[in-house]
C-alpha cells in the first residue's frame, strides 16, 4: 500500500469554531464534506486530541469559517499548529460570532456555516460529527482555499510547474497530520525518538513521496 | 440561509466502481474524505438513486479512482450523466481490476484506492459508506482534479479572472448536484415542471448564485 495517494484526495481548508460558557476556540480542519442537501447536512471529521473537539461535544454547535484563497497563512498557522490549552487563540483577532455565539472569521473567509451538532460517531482517533445547517452565510466571490494550495504556498509559493518538479524530490511527509518534514538534517537521520511537530505522532508514521 | 455558500466546500472528483457477479459499473462523486490514518479509513457519500450505491451494498467494496486534472471531461461525463440501468458504461473503455475484481481507470487518474466497506449510514437521500483502505496505489505525480476545476473548464476552460467576472452574472445552479443551468430560455421562465437534467429534483431545489 502507497499511503501517499491518500494524499490525492482533494480538501479545503476551515476554522471550525466554537464557545461555551468557559471558553471559545478554533482549529485549522480540512475533513468537511456535505452529505445531503435536502435537508442541508454537513459531515466533519476532528481529532480527539485538540481542545475544540471536547468543546463540540460540550455546545453541541460550531461556526465553520470557510476560508478563502488570500487567508494569510500566519492565520492558519496561528490556529491550527497551536493549542487553546495552551493560548488564548482569539486574542487581538477580530472575529464574528453566529447565532449560537460560535467565532468565524469574516474577512479570512469566502463562506461561513452555522452547525447544528445533530450526531456523533466514534471513529477512534477521530470523532465524525453529523451537522444540521442552521444559516450559511456568503461573503464574496474569493475562491476557497484547497488544502493542496496551502500547502504549495506554505512551501514558498511555488508555481504549478516548479511544485510538480520539486515533488520528483523525495520528501517525508507525517501520514496523520500531513505535516511535510523540511528539517536541516537528513530525515533518514533524525532519531527513533522524533515526534512530529505539529500532531505528535511518532517517526514510524511518516511516509516518503 | 444562502446555500450558495455550501457550494464553497472543496472536493476532489472520483470514479467509485464496483463489479457484483452480474453487473460491473461506476459513478462520478464528489464526497470523499479520509478519516483515520491509523487505520486508513475513509469516508464517502452516494445518492441513493444511484445503480452503484445498490452495487456497493451488495458487494461490500468498491475502487476508487482519484481522477486527474487531464482526465478528459467526455469520461467524467459518459460515467456522471448516465444510469448503467441503461447503458454499459465500461463498453470500449479500457479499465483495470482491483483485489476485489472492482474496475478502474488507472491513465485518467493520479491514484486508486481499494476500498472495503465496513459499515453504513443512512442519510436521507445519500448513503454514507465507511471503509477500510485495503491498498492503494500512487500511479504518477499529476495534480488532482478538484470539482472546482472541472465545473470552470466544463464552462470553457475560462481562465480564473474571466470565471469571476462570469460568476458576478446572476446563474442558477441545482443545489443537490450543482449542475449549472445553461438552456437560453431564462430560468424564470421556465415551466413549474422543469426538472434538473443531471440528478432529476424539481425546479425549487435551484439557487439564484
Amino acid at each position: 500500500m502507497d499511503k501517499a495517494a491518500l494524499f490525492k484526495i482533494s480538501y479545503g481548508l476551515f476554522l471550525a469554531g466554537t464557545a461555551t460558557e468557559e471558553k471559545e476556540n478554533a482549529c485549522i480542519i480540512n475533513t468537511v464534506m456535505q452529505v445531503t442537501s435536502i435537508p442541508a447536512r454537513v459531515t466533519l471529521a476532528l481529532q480527539k486530541r485538540n481542545l475544540t473537539h471536547d468543546l463540540i461535544i460540550k455546545k453541541g454547535s460550531l461556526a465553520l469559517s470557510i476560508l478563502a484563497q488570500d487567508c494569510p497563512l500566519d492565520t492558519i498557522a496561528a490556529f491550527g499548529l497551536k493549542s487553546g490549552r495552551d493560548v488564548d487563540k482569539f486574542l487581538n483577532v477580530k472575529y464574528k460570532t453566529d447565532g449560537n455565539k460560535n467565532p468565524y472569521l469574516e474577512s479570512e473567509s469566502t463562506a461561513m456555516l452555522s452547525l447544528s451538532v445533530f450526531d456523533s460517531r466514534d471513529m477512534g482517533t477521530h470523532t465524525m460529527f453529523f451537522c444540521d445547517v442552521l444559516d450559511a452565510l456568503l461573503f464574496n466571490d474569493k475562491k476557497p482555499i484547497t488544502y493542496d494550495l496551502y500547502r504549495e504556498l506554505k512551501s514558498g509559493g511555488k508555481t504549478e510547474a516548479a511544485a510538480i518538479s520539486s515533488a520528483k524530490k523525495a520528501e517525508w511527509v507525517c501520514s496523520v497530520c500531513h505535516y511535510k518534514y523540511d528539517g536541516e538534517i537528513p530525515f533518514e537521520e533524525l532519531p527513533d525518538s522524533y515526534v512530529c511537530p505539529v500532531c505528535k505522532q511518532p517517526k514510524s508514521v511518516f511516509v516518503k513521496v
